[in-house]
């Protein structure tokens, strides 16, 4: 199958049943969104209402003028093979399903509406994504299934099961500078399924990174010869729901699905090449390091950017992630003795900054020396947690003041950082501390800081740990794609 | 020892060597917080400048009118000596050494000055902190090292041998609600050391909770023993710093500790009840847990608040951090199914309010009498991730608009989820997500939902796997104190 499926994202037309003037209505935001940005004939049915946001409303997809492409419904499953027989007279290619309480449901009657639903539709050889999702979210085209979602296309490709996360997914990603080629939820899976999707997306041109949160396997062979085809091209990075028995039992519950073992699905993933992380955070971290880093094929990591303290908590976090603080070389130590013979021999991997005042030697440019040695395959360079040198105070009672001279100091340190870091020709990864100062000027500064480095293109991780884990992860990767 | 060494954080007088005009020097930080915020004499030592900040200076410690009780050292460490014969001629009782440079810089020479530091220290009855430290901060009696810090005093009692973690701590432990009754940063504890300062710390009144960073320890028996002892009254959590190799070198570049092995530590900490973390996201994680939920000592837990996706992710991440998420009870389910019986029986842990639109349930009634049931012994709910239904967008090119409807029915089922959630009789653990949004207004309606959440009082995670970890930290340490 494959690139096959292309058709479907891209309907010339869409009807939406239970389009809803009502905005607590899941079909209000289908039809508003798609009026908005699609470009393309977009039909509200509804059995009640004469129109909807101004549009002329039509009773069923029967009475529409035309055949149409491409159908979502968002009304009562009691409703379902009605519409289903609706689609095959108006040759409709592709209906995604909204509408849910079938399998999931854990009932008898539910599961048997919905085997029937597939029986018709096959006989009409209609496409079917779901029941129970969101959909399909394609920002380049407009189609989308929450107005609150980027317009701006990305070259993340990501699948779910689960239309929540999906939503997450997006969210999560907009605030670390990641967008999307295309997003499927697709619930059920009761035909387009887990196989399908990443197949296309694999072949999919807009597509360089694929990500999916995924419950249960429909076919588990194909599975594994998709997904290994797939990281042949492009990393493709899954997050497992159900790897527990009450996860499992959860699964059930939500797409009655069958979420198998976890062990059967970490080594799927270990002979397929596919990145496999444990929570959301996990994924978007992993995403963001496939986006914004060259590939790594090393764990020699040099770690810049922290104090004393941090240094030592940072050293700790990487190597438990799977990395390796490696020491300083003695040609280097040798280098930075010529600049500073008090200093040079004292500094460490990670580089301790706060050791260096009235010294020869500055962080950054000792960063930028050691990280040319041939002995570190990739930087982690730490940015603080934004404490007062940010422009405003953790005291949430303190009156706003002039800039503090230890916010000017900091920021020129962050321009010269910026700078060498730029200037790397390692895979580097920046770690800006993601907790929320109760001051709002800091709070704005934060965010204005944050906005500037991930515009810059750098890659930026809310901790070490979760930095080294992603890294990790990245190298594991690049290193087992030659493999396969 | 303990509490006798309260006299420290009381000093009558304090005098700051190297107190200075420029605020790019820390001796200016020091003599300006105190001068604004300490009751009692502070005076402020410089052998060039004739005042500090409009105040009159002396050219040594031997030129103050007076005795006095308390000294700062910010001066370089060649004329350490001096100052330490000049403190036993005025009777100081202690010498807090911001000065550094001594033993943790790997050269004999500056090993020796501090142990001859340490004599002449001992001589005069002088105890020391540090050095190589920031010192107290102790916001009831107006001692800080840093002029953001907050002046509000809580009952959160810290030590760390660095003091760039410690201000992480701080600014951290701000963003969550915790305020603190003492911190010590104590660096190379060359005198008072993280047993003298825990024993102290648990004899303290004003303080609840003992949280560290420690990266050596000075004399092994004895810490057992005051761990032991400290956790019968009240938790300790400890970050130990050096649990890897690379970890262990760069320990012995920063405060020249010894680190030891990690399995050692981590069999201390079991023996003697202290709670062992990771990270300094664990660290105030834990700390959360002790300061705003009751004792748990069970580990079964009921999750509230999420829709499919995430009710399966979060039942996959508490069993994967040692909680149980145990299923619904059948009695439970008789209770839920006469209210309605097509969703009553379909109800699981955790709880998927998303299929309960058009039933007879609500999520929170749901919740609450689900929690009622003796299986469960801590609660947790999820306020999702606050996205476009907190009043903002994720789009960063969209325009203010009107108020989504969207909004208004999130507030509304927030007020009546935090109402039941006020309502348990059982630990809860409330999870709001922390990404940060880029839509400004998005950005303080998430920050104004935390702060008003966190100002009511319960404990806030920023993922159901952060939540899960701090509770079964809670519940192992109640299990465990009974058997100290």
């Amino acid at each position: 199958m494959g690139f096959e499926l292309d058709y479907i994202f891209h309907p010339q037309s869409v009807a939406i049943a239970g389009a809803s003037e009502s905005p607590d209505k899941q079909g209000h935001n289908y039809f508003k969104n798609l009026l908005e940005d699609f470009d393309g004939p977009v039909y509200p049915i509804n059995i009640r209402a004469e129109s909807v946001l101004g549009q002329k409303t039509y009773k069923s997809i029967r009475d529409l003028p035309t055949d149409v492409d491409y159908v979502i419904s968002a009304i009562p499953n009691r409703d379902i093979l009605d519409l289903v027989d609706a689609c095959g007279e108006k040759k409709v290619k592709t209906l995604h399903l909204f509408t849910a309480r079938f399998s999931e449901t854990g009932y008898e009657k539910e599961a048997e509406l919905e085997r029937e639903l597939l029986a018709r539709a096959r006989k009409y050889g209609i496409r079917i994504i779901g029941p129970n999702c969101m959909g399909i979210y394609y920002p380049k085209v407009g189609i989308s299934f929450m107005s609150g979602f980027p317009k701006i296309p990305g070259n993340v490709g990501i699948i779910s099961q689960s239309g929540g996360n999906a939503s997450e997914i997006i969210q999560l990603g907009a605030s670390r500078g990641i967008h999307f080629s295309k997003l499927v939820s697709y619930g059920n899976a009761l035909d387009l399924n887990e196989a399908d999707l990443i197949e296309y997306l694999a072949d999919d041109p807009d597509t360089d990174i694929i990500g999916g949160y995924i419950e249960g396997v429909r076919d588990g062979a194909r599975l594994v010869k998709v997904l290994r085809e797939a990281n042949k091209k492009k990393p493709v990075v899954l997050l497992k729901g159900g790897r527990t028995d009450a996860g499992t039992s959860m699964v059930s519950s939500h797409t009655a699905s069958l979420a198998g073992q976890r062990e059967v699905w970490e080594s799927m993933c270990r002979q397929t090449g596919t990145t496999n992380v444990y929570s959301m955070d996990e994924l978007i971290d992993a995403i963001v390091a496939f986006r914004f880093m060259p590939p790594a094929t090393g764990s020699n990591v040099l770690v810049g950017g922290g104090s004393g303290g941090r240094s030592v908590t940072s050293a700790d976090e990487c190597e438990e992630e799977g990395l390796t603080c490696a020491a300083i070389p003695a040609e280097v130590h040798t280098e930075l003795s010529e600049r500073d013979s008090f200093f040079g021999p004292w500094v460490n991997n990670p580089i301790d900054g706060s050791i260096m005042g009235g010294s020869n030697l500055r962080a950054e440019n000792v960063l930028e020396i050691i990280a040319k040695n041939p002995a570190y395959d990739v930087v982690i360079n730490s940015i603080g947690s934004m404490g007062p040198w940010m422009g405003g105070t953790t005291d949430p009672n303190a009156k706003p003041e002039e800039e503090d001279p230890r916010t000017r100091r900091g920021r020129r340190m962050l321009e010269r950082t910026l700078e060498v870091c730029g200037r790397l020709e390692k895979p580097l990864a920046l770690v800006i501390g993601d907790y929320l100062p109760s001051d709002q000027r800091q709070l704005e500064s934060a965010q204005e800081l944050r906005r500037q480095v991930m515009e810059s293109g750098f890659a930026i991780f809310p901790s070490i740990r979760r930095a080294s884990r992603a890294i990790h992860r990245l190298s594991t990767y690049y290193t087992r794609r030659d493999k396969l």
